[in-house]
């Protein structure tokens, strides 16, 4: 018989599926559908591993690849709120905090406890991972983006403005990556994809 | 401007997205869509991360977790081939080692270097880390599966020989997973949902 600690663990690593049915408003490339979260996350963590020599401060590459991995798990019940929809951007975190709750206590006491700790780390946006994180989780659709010509910033009247505050915070991860992201959004300026 | 080495690895970053597109047999849970690669990935590296207490050997985690986040992206152009196809599986590893070439030459050549012989490790079996995430490759599917009450077998006539023909080499990463494999398997075929 599978010992109680085995079953939570395959309990949350079988509730984590449905990760894979939370949809962003980000296209993939060629114009595709649009991305879930799984992908994103997994996306994420692939950037994250290959560019971090560009980060400001040393990072612990595996606590960032982590924290990529889970980041989106607490929008299987709250959602996923479009970086632009400043009405859903008020209720995120009060959504989020009940979901972190549920999801993450399926697992055995100490690693729920790990794992609350990780995405609350991401989240406060504090420490050098949680810093390179967040710059990974802001590139990897502008990456998908401008791929397909700035189709997700037209479809929901997206400003450079919009797109520079979010980016800005790129910097405090990376200064490198966000110079890249810059030219990258003056690129889409020019060609009229971004307002200006 | 952005220098050669940061533009192959966006060039890099971007290729990937179409791990997105390459979808599996097995299907998500709730009896949900086919899986895609990108997602199964996902799903491996946090299981390995949260199961690393039951690897035989002791691992490099952040390494394991690379490994099954990356050990699918030869099927861009190799495709995916079933677990129990026994005709395509005789072209896989040509098919698979063209496909490394080309994907990871687009980035820069110590990247892709590292990223070819993670690649290999995996494939070859052999070091505490390829063997822990060869069981989460066997494992993952197994779980979606089951939960699905075992429709991917039924849908492809997959007899119990050959299931335990796969999760025989569960074992040589983790004995207590395979333990967990083994009574999943069992009672599938008390329910009838794989030929015995």
């Amino acid at each position: 018989m599978m010992d109680n600690r085995i079953e939570k663990q395959f309990a949350f690593s079988l509730e984590i599926d449905k990760v894979k049915n939370i949809f962003r408003q980000t296209h993939l490339s060629g114009n595709g559908r649009n991305e879930n979260d799984a992908e994103h996350s997994w996306h994420m963590a692939i950037m994250a591993y290959l560019l971090r020599e560009y980060a400001n401060e040393k990072v612990d590459i595996a606590k960032v690849m982590l924290m990529c991995l889970i980041h989106d798990i607490v929008e299987i019940d709250a959602g996923d709120t479009y970086a632009y929809d400043t009405e859903n951007l008020k209720t995120q975190k009060a959504r989020e905090d009940a979901a972190k709750a549920r999801i993450f206590s399926i697992l055995p006491e100490e690693q729920a406890l790990e794992f609350i700790q990780l995405f609350d780390e991401f989240e406060a946006y504090e420490t050098p991972e949680a810093k390179f994180a967040h710059a990974m989780d802001n590139l990897q659709p502008l990456l998908l983006n401008n791929s397909n010509n700035g189709g997700d910033w037209k479809e929901h009247n997206v400003t450079a403005r919009q797109v520079y505050g979010r980016q800005m915070k790129t910097k405090l991860g990376s200064i490198a990556l966000f110079e890249v992201a810059d030219k990258i959004i003056q690129e889409n300026i020019e060609k009229g994809n971004l307002k200006k």
